[in-house]
């Protein structure tokens, strides 16, 4: 049985479809769990360290280490591949290597981190974020689920100290070079006919928070032209965003998720909150087309006689990776081709920090974030073969 | 402390604000034993019928009964005098009679009607419906709430027989003349500077579920012109219904619950269900402002790869209270004014079944279905004595 074959069962969404497994929900924990054990079978140690990511090192851990790996989070409804694949693939890379007698000269480690995706808390890259700094523990530990469960709650009972979250210095410093495998989220590989790939960008990504505020009352008791209804304004962002992101080459706006208060199905909503995803090539823009939606909105809000209050709650500017380290893995890999992605990774945070790299595996529709993502599991192996080839290279 | 005050702290939603009291929930179940108690207290003989309506029974039950009551459960985060003010208002009137001396001449019973607001189970009136049977045992016990727990479990788990459930020819047999008080929903009565009126008519009514279906994918990974969201069509539907219900005269069209699936900030729905209640004056007008809305939603979901389907939910035509109790109740008062309401309710469902007529108590803001719905305590405890008048009118 392949290693995702063996978790195939855990977190399964029999409502959405496909898998929801968020930062320290308990399919998140088994999982960790799983992959504690895996590690430990080929003689790796496990380390949790301060913010909830998995170590597990073969060798002492150490400065200079070649790290890899990804996350087990998913988002809600979320596929089999986007974050398990990276850890998967990580731990064939071992025995890979293992089977070539290859004993690393640096110190190798798997990275394991906590709710990637933001399903939970609502902070793509919480792990990454709260070693690097980027996030700050007091905003981290202020976040809450959709049950009213703070992350400080939240890792208190996965047995992590809340006091300990935040920048680490420490774990930080051990990494030499990161190169997380993931399965790439677009057609990119497909057009190109290559199984693994290299990444070369990430775009500028933020989500913000829309809340608008309009007069809650009875649907049918109140005439139409009594109404604030905040509905109205929500529906005009949506529409906005299509068109401000089609008016920008390259960029992408998108709402997902929308919840009405009290969300009756006979009352005009008091308030509703809007989530915007938006991402461009560079900063300018990005804000720039984060700028015409929110315009959008108030303009729509104000028609409503409704209010409207944005937050921004999480932003990145496009990360570029490593040019030398690209080209050279690229070249190792016997001249794959790179390519830039919309999507976000806990790489892509490191990237700031330390020389960092992703691989990507084809998908062979580019559907990602649904039931039905999917890579052959031809292109896995070869995923997992390119793996192992960067990482003798780099701890040779 | 008033009737009222002694609920006020059951099924408080802290989340939404106001109260989230659904058909057979912990809380509904709560305010039936408080309410089987108050009835017991003043020796009336309380009764659950086959659909889990309670009946508190002045003297003997028998045909030709004087009813009054109303119902318990509330919208999500809805206000406290909707449905609770018909019930307490009875129990007063009781009390004022039993003051008079006064002793019904025909059997005289306080009913309170199960999940009226529909906040559970989607079908409003499900209580009358179901003795009525303008809803079938069979499609009732289908109803799912949002947890998935079926109709036929939540009754099982209040003490009731599923397979009781449906057409009761006794209890309705029983009935001679049915009356609730009900807080006001409008103006109406504030323009008046009237604390209380009788009920003319309730708009026709209904609710459609709108699921649109596109393609799940990645909101940063997939391109603009890629897309097929589901989020696009289900706001053009909201901006339709506040087209399509203001080009009607008297027409309202409401959107309070949209629900994306799988609803992530960073995912591009697969489908999203939209909830649309719509009522006007007549059959003919409710329905072209549905046909308007279904029409422009279809054409959306077109224009963006989608599918859309509709399901009626629930359909009511309008219904006109007996003319002659309505005149002879409003002239018993000393002329109080008729006025028409748009918001449905139990005695809807039962006035095509037995001479039915309401009461309305004044409510300073129009407002309800929100926690800011209010009457004034000398308003209420007016509704209460013309109750109580009109009781001892209907019953001697």
């Amino acid at each position: 049985m392949s290693l995702l074959a063996a978790i195939a069962d855990v977190g399964v969404d029999r409502r959405r479809g496909g898998y929801s497994r968020h930062g320290f929900d308990s399919a998140e924990l088994e999982l960790r769990s799983w992959f504690t054990a895996e590690a430990a079978a080929r003689g790796l140690d496990v380390e949790t360290d301060r913010n909830g990511t998995l170590w597990a090192w073969w060798g002492a851990p150490g400065d200079g280490a070649i790290v890899t790996g990804s996350h087990l989070d998913s988002v809600p409804g979320g596929g089999a591949f986007d974050g398990p694949l990276g850890v998967t693939a990580a731990l064939e890379a071992v025995d890979l290597l293992r089977g070539r007698g290859f004993q690393p000269g640096k110190p190798l480690a798997i990275a394991v981190f906590p709710e990637e995706e933001g399903g939970r808390f609502g902070v793509a890259c919480l792990g990454s974020r709260l070693m690097t700094g980027a996030l700050s523990a007091d905003k981290a530990l202020a976040l809450t689920d959709s049950n009213g469960v703070s992350l400080a709650e939240a890792v208190r009972a996965a047995g992590l100290d809340p006091a300990g979250l935040g920048h680490d210095r420490v774990a930080l410093g051990r990494i030499g070079t990161f190169v997380e495998l993931h399965v790439e989220q677009g057609r990119g590989l497909v057009d190109l006919a290559a199984p693994v790939g290299v990444a070369s960008s990430i775009l500028a990504h933020g989500r913000w928070r829309f809340t608008f505020t309009g007069e809650g009352n009875h649907a049918g008791a109140t005439l139409m032209g009594d109404r604030r209804d905040p509905m109205l304004p929500a529906a005009a962002l949506i529409a906005a965003a299509r068109r401000a992101a089609s008016a920008v080459e390259g960029a992408r706006a998108t709402v997902g998720r929308i919840v009405p208060n009290p969300g009756g199905t006979n009352v005009i909503a008091s308030t509703v909150d809007v989530w915007l995803d938006a991402r461009a090539d560079d900063d300018a823009r990005t804000r720039a087309v984060v700028a015409a939606i929110t315009a959008a909105a108030a303009a729509a809000a104000s028609d409503e006689g409704c209010t409207v209050a944005v937050t921004e709650e999480s932003y990145g500017d496009t990360v570029v990776f490593d040019p030398a380290l690209r080209d050279d893995l690229a070249a190792h890999l016997g001249g794959v081709p790179a390519l830039p992605t919309g999507a976000g990774h806990d790489a892509g945070i490191l990237a700031a920090h330390v020389p960092t790299a992703m691989l990507f595996v084809r998908n062979p529709t580019g559907v990602s974030h649904a039931p039905s993502e999917y890579a052959e599991p031809d292109d896995c192996a070869a995923g997992s073969a390119a793996l192992a080839d960067v990482l003798e290279h780099l701890s040779r």
